[in-house]
């Protein structure tokens, strides 16, 4: 397990139940408070943020100056630092959640059954939110907006690399929510409880209602195989991109070039591309020609290379890795059942695309390819809340439970059954 | 694990994951099935198993037989029996489900964005669901036809008890499946594999997509726990009734009986009544009495003791026991929020009720009580898909997380969205 850690804690169960008894209490507030006390609560964060942003980079050098010394990687170091830009960064995030609707009481279906009993389904708060990330601080801001818009308490679990930075925000966040007239405990941390607080958060049923990872794959991965809490499930993204033998040379070139350059490091980023045997003689040189123009390092087998020699030879862990890089795997293949057989023992099942202009052949890569989103000639980059529509996007979910693809705030809720009765009983 | 076994099984992981790998084929053909094609799959099921009920009687009394000689409880013994009437039950449950509407490809919402892409998000199968029971071979029918119909592959483990039965039942579902052109893949058990095969089930992430547990709390209990797959908890009942100081006598004598005795086998029959005590001299007498005179042994504290002696004293255990039987346990409180505070750290937040009149009580209990159906002058029966107007039901999820309550053929289905674009880029 990668949560950074240094000295061993000693865990106190007692004191660490009563936090989630806190919680749980602080969520109850929460479920009934109105928009505008939520709206006005996250108003005084943004503020709090803002006032105090000596403070918060004091922790935050502090935190620094400790990654330095224990030996942090520079991305990992570049992740953890706050400079004034995005301290700034934080207020406004919280500001566009501000912005966001309201999900809960939002009633999704109802009906008067033939006795009359009145039957809605309306949106709820989950309840608590359990977060363990690493050390981003600006998660702690991000997920503690979303969850207190959405009437949740959250329980967060920053990672000792930004215990110091994540301490203050926490402390500022509760004294605001204080001053704004919620509960202080509507946002706590459990970093004082260390590991064992981690390990202890995923086993803890009934405390937490639903828990969200955030950070390396290995980070997701350790918690969706260890917790007994529900977890909602961000995953990495192998992205692929299929070439059929109809597609236009000029679209296939602008959406892999898209796909894979515009943001190498994110999740909807382009992994590997397939391309058909018939048209790779025609396609691959224009499509891998431009990537290469673009710095993209091209990993290929032997067919491709065969017709594109500036690559290195594909090694068969290639294809199942999400590079993050300006690194792309392409593949030849002579059919698409070929293909959508590689997409279905590869796929991390988050973005699949199809550059074609044969109707049946995208009908059936939408029908059989079974990813959160599946594209018709379009770029793998628009997997994404804010291209979605959504306002500001809560992550991709790669699990089929209860969300899939971009989330935005409604997934952060669950429903309840109201019943409205004049004394029926059931014959 | 209370999954009854008998004899130790020598697991062989080849031939469990290749017929994992063969339900998720089976998957990809069942998604995109027609309706027309599932449902003729289904009606052939409905057949077979009528015209092989001799062979399904001759499985069932070997199992029966083994069962009584294993020593097993009379209740699981009636449970595991298959007579002519309840062979007729079987193939008419099947037939239920034809007549539900297909969940699979209905469109929940969409849009076109400002550059021309065109979103819809579609409800999907789920792929691979695994169910994990004991000694019914009711559902063994009832869980592949649902699922058959909402597009989903099945891989059953019903337990060694109904081994028999159960292995009867799969063929004949195989055999309708190939003659109506379905895989027979579509539905497979791996009853075969014993405990082992239950236990890796549970760890066979990417090759099960949803685990359904169904039987005793204690079985759900240790999916839960134990599974790394996606679990669809469909749990226990400590449902209550608070009987608020203004509740109407008559009214609360017609819920609390109906709630209790109607059917007290079941999840949402009542188990715990909390009465103010503003009201209790006038409401227990007449609630109470009724309630004994159905039976109903009083299970009361102290103060309900006084006032109702034809009672047992409550011990501290019954506040958190689902009885499944003629017993009821009953408290006295000096307040709402005290009623509150019990409900809060004994319910299973399946079902919660209050009797009243007062607007702001009723409300206050609607918004505050934590549970997938709250209820205001109604019976807890009413929990229940059928009653809800689904059609039929497929459990009652006491989750948070991806469905809450009853639930219907929409519940067995994930999403995918879905993008069509003309050679859209991001910007």
């Amino acid at each position: 397990m990668s949560l950074v850690e240094q000295a061993p804690v000693t865990f106190d169960a007692t004191s660490f139940y009563a936090k989630l008894d806190a919680s749980r209490m602080a969520s109850i507030t929460l479920a009934t408070a109105s928009t505008t006390a939520k709206d006005d609560a996250l108003e005084a964060i943004a503020r709090a943020v803002e006032s105090h942003a000596g403070a918060i980079r004091a922790a935050n050098a502090a935190d620094l100056e400790r990654g330095a010394a224990n030996g942090l990687a520079p991305g990992l170091l570049d992740r953890l630092a706050l400079d004034a830009g995005r301290i700034a960064g934080l207020a406004a995030a919280v500001r566009d959640v501000i912005a966001l609707s309201d999900p809960v009481g939002v009633v999704l279906r109802g009906s008067t059954l033939p006795n009359g009993l009145q039957l809605s389904q309306v949106r709820v708060p989950f309840g608590v939110i359990g977060a363990i990330y690493e050390a981003r601080p600006n998660v702690t801001v991000d997920i503690a907006s979303l969850a207190l818009k959405s009437g949740n308490a959250t329980v967060l679990r920053g990672g000792s690399a930004a215990e110091s930075t994540n301490g203050v925000l926490v402390g500022l966040i509760q004294d605001a929510l204080a001053d704004a007239g919620l509960p202080r405990e509507s946002v706590q941390t459990i970093d004082e409880f260390g590991r064992p607080g981690a390990a202890e958060l995923m086993a803890a049923r009934g405390y937490v209602d639903v828990l969200i990872p955030r950070g390396s794959a290995q980070l997701i991965d350790t918690v969706v195989r260890e917790s007994k809490v529900p977890v909602i499930e961000t995953g990495a993204g192998v992205v692929h991109l299929f070439l059929d033998e109809s597609a236009e040379t000029g679209m296939a070139v602008d959406i892999a070039v898209n796909s894979k350059v515009q943001r190498p490091s994110v999740c909807n980023a382009l992994e590997t591309i397939i391309v058909d045997s018939a048209s790779a003689p025609r396609l691959l040189p224009a499509v891998l020609g431009a990537l290469r123009e673009s710095g993209v390092t091209i990993h290929a087998d032997e067919r491709a290379r065969a017709i594109f020699p500036d690559s290195v030879p594909a090694v068969p862990e290639d294809w199942d890795t999400e590079h993050m890089s300006l690194d792309l795997s392409v593949r030849v293949v002579d059919s698409m059942d070929e293909a959508l057989s590689h997409i279905r023992q590869h796929s991390t099942h988050h973005t699949e695309s199809i550059v074609t202009n044969d109707m049946r052949r995208a009908e059936r890569f939408l029908g059989e390819v079974d990813s959160a989103v599946v594209m018709v000639n379009a770029s793998t980059r628009f997997t994404d809340g804010g291209e979605f529509g959504f306002g500001a996007e809560v992550g991709i979910s790669t699990q089929k439970l209860h969300a899939r693809g971009p989330m935005g705030l409604p997934e952060l809720t669950s429903t309840k059954w109201v019943v409205r009765g004049s004394g029926q009983v059931r014959v």
